[in-house]
């Protein structure tokens, strides 16, 4: 059966209302799951343990009686490690390195400058004390994010970071274990959903309190999420994963073809975008894409992904396929292009920009360095991959001298009063030399 | 009337839960809020400008039937700052070219770097195209705060700054007004409330939808932001305002009991907290404050705000107070002693931190150059200032060479077999050179 991929041109007179309806998307939390998710939360937070062990023996079909048997040892962890086989062990742990470098890129100082009357001022740099990834289980559980989470907090100095991950029956994944080894992960909980959330905003007994959580989850994870926002810091609220393939057509049909599906096959609300000023080439690309689906062990993922939210889109002119990269602001961007240097000026929001015809998505999803946890749903607009950055804060310094509080003092009364707050204006006049 | 202030000891056995009691804090969100909220949202984005006349019209005592009557044109922003008496116009030019200048200092830089095989990775920092400056109309319109939102989002280049602020019966602030053209505010709608946020987040005929909102407003405004949160950017969701003074009991005490007073004065639920080793001087302190308060306009909001929320701590050690420091987090923290810098490495958490007796809040939160928005209720723990940073996002830069794609080729390709991501693999192992 020859799949049929939405297709449409930036010539057509209705390209716009096309771009919109294969853009929309709502991520769905109806009035039950927000009933369901403030009842747990309110619960954890009241109860603590009691309510994080109920709840873990309900969801997670387990029959634990404490939360000690919830939390895995560094033991466990570093025997995960070693336990792998040897191919394994060391394309892990060259990932985690390679992110590793990558992330120090991103550190930031502290930093101070002196006026001329001597005031100082500056901000003054901050890791976090104490960090929670969150981690899927099942059949979304990948060691890759475990590194991807991980690491930038590591890296950003935070002193203990709290993994929590469900184990539904029970089950272990050795290779998530081992690359919470590799990550430098300070704590697991085998425990998941809206309670592991609640858990690691409110702290219990047992685990304790964190001050940001990131990572994704399903609709209740993510709706817990959104709740405890405040209380603590939270990651943005993933959506769900797109590419976005730009092709000046002299690459490999099968290549963009293949690159497509490592997006399509994450699940069937992934989306999978090919642009091109070439015409003929996507029609090679939908070509390949017949020939290719067949052979794919997640081919009904794939298909139903490609059918439902895939597109290939003809662009008239270069000028075109960039105002559509702006439009979508993609998640992932493939420039599979003879000089992408020539194309990144004009590129305003990606989550990542994947440069040539060399560098497949799957390079830097895995071991590239940058991270693979970026701002979904055209959120890049506003919004960056995580990073070293999201575990660091910064305070200001202000340090005025006694002649520079005598002259910002006079500013600041005259502003004061015509806001009408006279304990602020007498606060700064008693500043005021006389 | 004396006034009471809490008064305990970091050598208290129940010292811990004192702390606690003095900082517990929830805002209130009840379920009437929530529905309002979401019907104001729900209608603002099905049904734009009509939605936004009429409850602009109910809620702000307003009786307009076009957007164009709720816009503002720069001539009349320019006329309010031309029109201010010399000394204000003066002091608020001032401000905003101190506000400028510091944050100059917080602009971020691409990178890259280029691996021995030629592979290239980096970062690139880009602006947002366009942000949303919410501004409270009525007793909390502070033209400080115009400044304080608007300048960063100038200095990170962001093209389009649209304001909203809302003004109940028809007043306009001349201040607020003079501050929007002194910070470089590219259009100003009079609305405001839950149906502002609404029309920033998705845009209506005439009010453009922007990518980040930021600003401080009522319970209304709260909601609808984390509410749109995900569609757009937001900034944290402000609690009260709070300062945290640690004197060693050798400032006037006449200056710390205003200092307090400066918070105290914003509402009824800012929080004013002194913390000093020298329980004499708390007792001076307190006496300075039943001399000043009724010499106070704001006399009221301040004696609720001190009673209700105040406290005079002593620390039995500098070591407690810096304890005292880390466990609140504050938004505000005033190092009134000697030293200062000796006390910043030990400092792990605070918004601004306010160095020597000179240096009262109130120089800060005008014009000393530093941000006034600043996160409250303890999130310093894991939130910053607001910055140029806010304004900006990054995208990853991955161009591999090809002997880059090879290697990394073969760790993706074992990993995301790991994983059971098959076109991930493949896609991963077409780039490995044969």
């Amino acid at each position: 059966m020859t799949l049929s991929i939405r297709r449409f041109s930036s010539a057509q007179a209705d390209f716009s209302s096309q771009m919109d309806a294969l853009l929309s998307w709502d991520s769905v939390s109806d009035t039950g799951v927000q009933q369901a998710v403030t009842d747990i939360v309110n619960n954890v937070r009241s109860r603590g343990d009691a309510a994080v062990i109920e709840y873990t023996n309900k969801f997670d079909r387990m029959d634990v009686t404490s939360m000690a048997d919830l939390e895995l040892s560094q033991q466990q962890l570093q025997d995960a490690l070693d336990g792998l086989p040897e191919t394994q062990r060391t394309a892990l742990l060259a990932a985690a390195e390679r992110v590793r470098s990558y992330h120090k890129h991103q550190q930031q100082d502290s930093w101070r400058y002196t006026e001329a009357d001597g005031t100082v001022l500056g901000q003054k740099i901050t890791p976090m004390d104490r960090v929670g990834i969150y981690v899927p289980g099942g059949k979304a559980a990948y060691p890759s994010s475990v590194l991807m989470n991980a690491i930038p907090a590591h890296v950003a100095d935070v002193q203990e970071i709290i993994m929590v991950v469900p184990t539904p029956g029970g089950e272990l994944n050795q290779l998530v274990l081992a690359a919470a080894a590799a990550a430098g992960v300070s704590r697991v909980f085998t425990i998941g959903g809206a309670q592991a959330v609640a858990a690691l905003a409110y702290g219990t007994e047992t685990v304790p309190g964190v001050d940001k959580i990131v990572g994704p989850g399903n609709i209740y994870v993510a709706t817990a999420k959104r709740m405890v926002f405040g209380q603590v810091g939270i990651d943005m609220i993933a959506g769900p994963s797109e590419i976005l393939v730009v092709c000046d057509g002299k690459t490999n049909p099968d290549w963009i073809a293949m690159d497509l599906f490592s997006q399509a096959e994450h699940d069937e609300d992934a989306q999978s975008i090919l642009v091109s000023t070439d015409a003929d080439f996507l029609d090679q690309v939908e070509a390949s894409i017949n020939t290719l689906l067949p052979t794919m062990e997640r081919a009904e993922i794939i298909r139903t992904s490609l059918a439902e939210r895939g597109a290939l889109i003809h662009a008239r002119s270069d000028d075109d396929a960039v105002a559509i990269i702006n439009r979508i602001a993609p998640e992932h961007l493939e420039l599979s292009v003879a000089d992408p240097e020539a194309w990144l000026p004009s590129i305003r929001h990606a989550g990542a920009i994947f440069m040539g015809r060399y560098t497949a998505e799957a390079l830097g999803d895995y071991c590239a360095g940058p991270n693979h946890v970026l701002p979904t749903s055209g959120t890049a607009r506003f919004s960056s991959p995580l990073g070293v950055y999201d575990f660091q804060k910064r305070s200001s310094l202000i340090m005025c001298s006694a002649d520079g509080a005598s002259e910002l003092g006079k500013v600041a009364s005259t502003l004061a009063r015509g806001e009408f707050l006279t304990a602020h204006a007498r606060s700064a006049e008693y500043r005021i030399k006389d």
